[in-house]
C-alpha cells in the first residue's frame, strides 16, 4: 500500500539530533549500513529508540485483539506521526489510519495513507483547502467529524462550492468532556444542517471519543447510547448508502469499546473501527495503568497473555556530578514528555562495558529543564561522567513530537532503521 | 556572514503545518508572492506567528543595551533553533550564538554561524565526533564548558586522538544549582586535568549561568565570585593566550551580569558574553514578569523606555462550543508551550471581518490536551465556532520547538516569510 521507497531514499537529516556520523547526502536506506551502535557511542545523545521485536510485538498484540473481536483498526497516527509506522501498522492489517488535523491527513496521504478517519472537526476555510484538494484523488477515503450546525453549514459552503462530497460522523460527546453533541437538540441540529447540503456532505455514521471519561460506567454508557442513536439513524434512513461506520477508542479503554461495539446489528452494513495510537510503542506511566486493567478485566486479553510492552526509550548522558546524590543528566524538556510523569532511568552502561544493566530503583528525576534533567542517586552509587542512562517513558505522543527521526534498534542496540515524524 | 540564498532556495515542507496551499517544490523565496493572510484564512490553523516589526524592535533593544554596557551578545540560539533568525541576530551585530548540545552547534554552522559556545558540556564520543568534524574548518571558533575533572580526560583523550585542541570555559555553579563546579575542591581538580591535556584543550575563561538562582543577592554573590575567580586564574598565568571570555545571562538576569561583569579589568584583554536567547521573541509570561524588574531597576533599560515587546503568538481556531460557557479550540500541547503558564487568549477575530478584536480578559485556558485546548468564556459571549483566536504564550523556547516553520507577519497579518527550525 506505501511504497517502501518513500523512506529508504530520503536523506538524512544534515541538521538532526540522536545521529552518528555520515556523509551528507547519505540515505535512510543507508543507515543500517553506517554500523551505528548506542552501547559504542556511535551516536549523539540523547537519542529516542524505538525497540524494533517490542514493536512488532505490540503490532501484533493489536493485531490479534482487534480479529479477535471483527472490528477494524485505525490507529490514531497522531501519537507517532511516522508514515514508516503507518506502514507497518496498515501491513499488519489496519483498515485505515486516524489522525487530528488537516495537516497530519495531508502528510499521511503525501507517503501513501490513502483511507483516513479524522477524528475532529475540519474548521476553517485554510484547513478545508487541504482536504479539499486531497479529494481530488478519487481513490482517497476520508472522514471527518462533526457537532455543531454552524460547523455543518461552513462545510457544506466550502464542498459545495468545489464541486466535492465530504463524508462526515456525528460526534457524540458526554457532559463535561471535550467536543462531540450534549444532547437531542444539540443532534437535531446538526442533522437538520446536514439535510440542506445532501450533494456536498454525507452523513455515514457516529464518532465518540470516550477518552474523556474516567469511571467504566460512564464509559458504557456513553458506548451504549452511540450503538442506540446509530440504531435509530439508520431506522430513519439517515444512513441510507452504505459503508456506515462507528468508531470509538482512544488508548486506555479500547477493550470496553470493542466488547461493547462487536457483533452489534443496526440492520445494514457496519464497520466498527477503533483507534487506539499508543499501543505501538506503549510506555510505563499512563498506558501502562491502562493496560493493567485491560489484562485485568478483558477476557480476550486475558486470554492472550502476553501484554503490550514498552518500545521506546530515550538515552542520554551523565554530565555532570556536581554535588553528592545529584546527577545532572543531558535529557530536557526537548527531548521527551514531562506532563504524565518525568521519564524514569531503566538502564545504566559505562562506556566499554559488554551491556547496561537495569538502572538502581531508587534513581529518580526530580526536574527538567530544556536541556537537562536533574536525577537524584545514592551519594556512594557507581555513576561517572560519560556514563549512559535509559529513560522510559509516560506519554508517547508528547516524547515523539520531540524528535524529527527516532533510531530503531535490534536486541544488541544496533541501529538498523531511523523512523522518521511528520511534526 | 550567512548567505540568504541557504533559506531562499529551500522547498516548502509539503507535510508540515500552519502553511496555506501551495504547489510542491514552491520555495521559502516564494512565500511573500503566495499572498497568505492570516485574516483571509489563507493559512492551516493552528499556526505559530512572528510579528517581524517586533522582532526588529527587540533585536534593536538588545543590541543597544548591550553596546551601552560594552559587552558582546551570544545570544541563546537553543531558544528559536531558526538559522534565519541567528542570521538576523548576527547581522544586528551578535558576537556570536550560543547553544546547548552538540547537534544544535551543528545546525547552526551548517547554516553559516562561525562563532558558536556552548553553554553546556560536551560529553560523549558521539557528541565529541560531531564537533571534532566541524572543528576542521579553522575558521569555525568553537567554545564548550567543563566543570569535572572526568569530562576534562574524556574530552583531552579525545581530542588529544584527533590532533585537535578545543577552546573550554570553566564553570562555575552554585550549590543547590545545575552544572558547575561548586567549590576550589572540584576547581582545582578541572585545572589539574587541564594540566595534563595542554595540546588538546585550552582554557579560555569563566562560564556560568545564573539563571538556576532566584534571589539577587545570591546571583550577584556568583557572578562576583566569577570575577574573582577569573582575576586569580589570570593572576598565576592559567589564561595565558587570549582571548579571555567572561560569560554568563540567560533571558532573565542579563541586566544584572551586564551590571556586575562591565568594565571589569583581569589585567589582560578580556570579553564579556552575555547569552539572553528569549529577548528576540519575548512572552508574556516569564520573561515579561523578569523584564518588567529590568525596566524597574536596571538605569539602562529605564532611560531606554521602550521595553521588549512580546512577537510570538498561536492562532487557532474555536473548533466547538458544546456547552454554556466552554470552547474547545484547536490548539493543543503540541502546538504551544504549557509548563509556565498556559496560552493567554489576546486577539479574536470572525473571519469577514476587517480586524481582529482584543479578547475578552475572562476568557481563559482551563486545560489542554494533545491537540485541542479549554477556553472558559461568557455564557453570553459572541463567539461562534470557525471565529480565531490568537494567543500569546509564555515560554517561547518549548512553543518553537512544536514547529518547523513559522510564519513570518507584518502588520497587516500578510505573512512575508516562514521561519523554519532544527529542532
Amino acid at each position: 500500500m506505501i511504497d517502501e521507497n518513500i523512506f529508504q531514499d530520503r536523506a538524512l537529516d544534515a541538521c538532526g539530533k540522536g545521529l552518528g556520523v555520515f556523509v551528507p547526502g547519505q540515505t535512510l536506506g543507508e543507515v543500517r549500513g553506517l554500523g551505528w551502535n548506542l552501547l559504542h557511542e556511535n551516536v549523539s545523545l540523547p537519542v529516542a529508540v524505538l525497540q524494533a521485536e517490542r514493536i512488532e510485538h505490540n503490532l501484533r498484540w493489536m493485531q490479534t485483539f482487534i480479529a479477535r473481536y471483527g472490528v477494524l483498526l485505525a490507529p490514531h497516527g497522531k501519537t507517532t506521526m511516522s508514515p514508516a509506522l503507518f506502514r507497518r501498522q496498515l501491513d499488519a492489517g489496519a483498515w485505515g489510519i486516524t489522525l487530528a488535523t488537516a495537516p497530519q491527513v495531508q502528510a499521511a496521504y503525501r507517503h501513501g495513507v490513502r483511507r483516513i478517519l479524522m477524528a475532529n472537526q475540519l474548521v476553517g476555510r485554510g484547513n478545508m483547502a487541504l482536504i479539499s484538494r486531497l479529494l481530488e484523488d478519487t481513490a482517497f477515503t476520508f472522514y471527518c467529524i462533526v457537532d455543531s450546525a454552524a460547523n455543518v453549514a461552513q462545510l457544506g459552503e466550502y464542498f459545495a462550492g468545489r464541486g466535492q462530497r465530504l463524508h462526515v460522523l456525528l460526534e457524540l460527546g458526554a457532559a463535561g468532556g471535550r467536543t462531540g453533541v450534549r444532547d437531542a437538540a444539540q443532534e437535531q441540529a446538526v442533522l437538520a444542517e446536514l439535510a440542506r447540503w445532501p450533494h456536498a456532505l454525507k452523513l455515514c455514521g457516529i464518532e465518540l471519543y470516550e477518552g474523556v471519561l474516567k469511571a467504566e460506567a460512564d464509559i458504557r454508557a456513553l458506548l451504549r447510547h452511540a450503538v442506540g442513536r446509530l440504531k435509530a439513524l439508520a431506522r430513519v434512513g439517515e444512513l441510507r448508502d452504505g459503508p456506515v461506520l462507528l468508531s470509538g477508542a482512544g488508548s486506555a479503554w479500547f477493550d470496553v469499546v470493542a466488547e461493547e461495539f462487536a457483533g452489534i446489528d443496526i440492520g445494514q452494513p457496519l464497520q466498527v473501527v477503533l483507534r487506539p495510537g499508543c499501543y505501538l510503542t506503549h510506555d510505563v506511566g499512563i498506558y501502562r495503568d491502562a493496560h493493567t486493567r485491560i489484562q485485568t478485566h478483558n477476557p480476550v486479553a486475558r486470554e492472550m497473555q502476553a501484554s503490550l510492552l514498552p518500545a521506546l526509550q530515550v538515552w542520554a548522558y551523565v554530565q555532570s556530578l556536581p554535588e553528592p546524590g545529584l546527577a545532572i543528566v543531558g535529557l530536557g524538556k526537548r527531548d521527551a514528555a514531562f506532563d504524565a510523569g518525568l521519564p524514569l532511568p531503566a538502564l545504566h552502561h559505562r562506556p566499554g562495558a559488554a551491556c547496561p544493566h537495569a538502572a538502581p530503583a531508587h534513581w529518580q528525576l526530580s526536574a527538567m529543564m530544556d536541556q537537562h534533567a536533574f536525577m537524584r542517586i545514592g551519594t556512594q552509587d557507581d555513576v561517572q561522567v560519560g556514563d549512559l542512562v535509559a529513560f522510559d517513558i509516560s506519554h508517547p505522543c508528547l516524547t515523539f513530537d520531540k524528535w524529527r527521526q527516532l533510531a530503531l534498534i535490534d536486541a544488541d542496540y544496533n541501529v538498523i532503521d531511523l523512523i522518521e515524524t511528520c511534526f
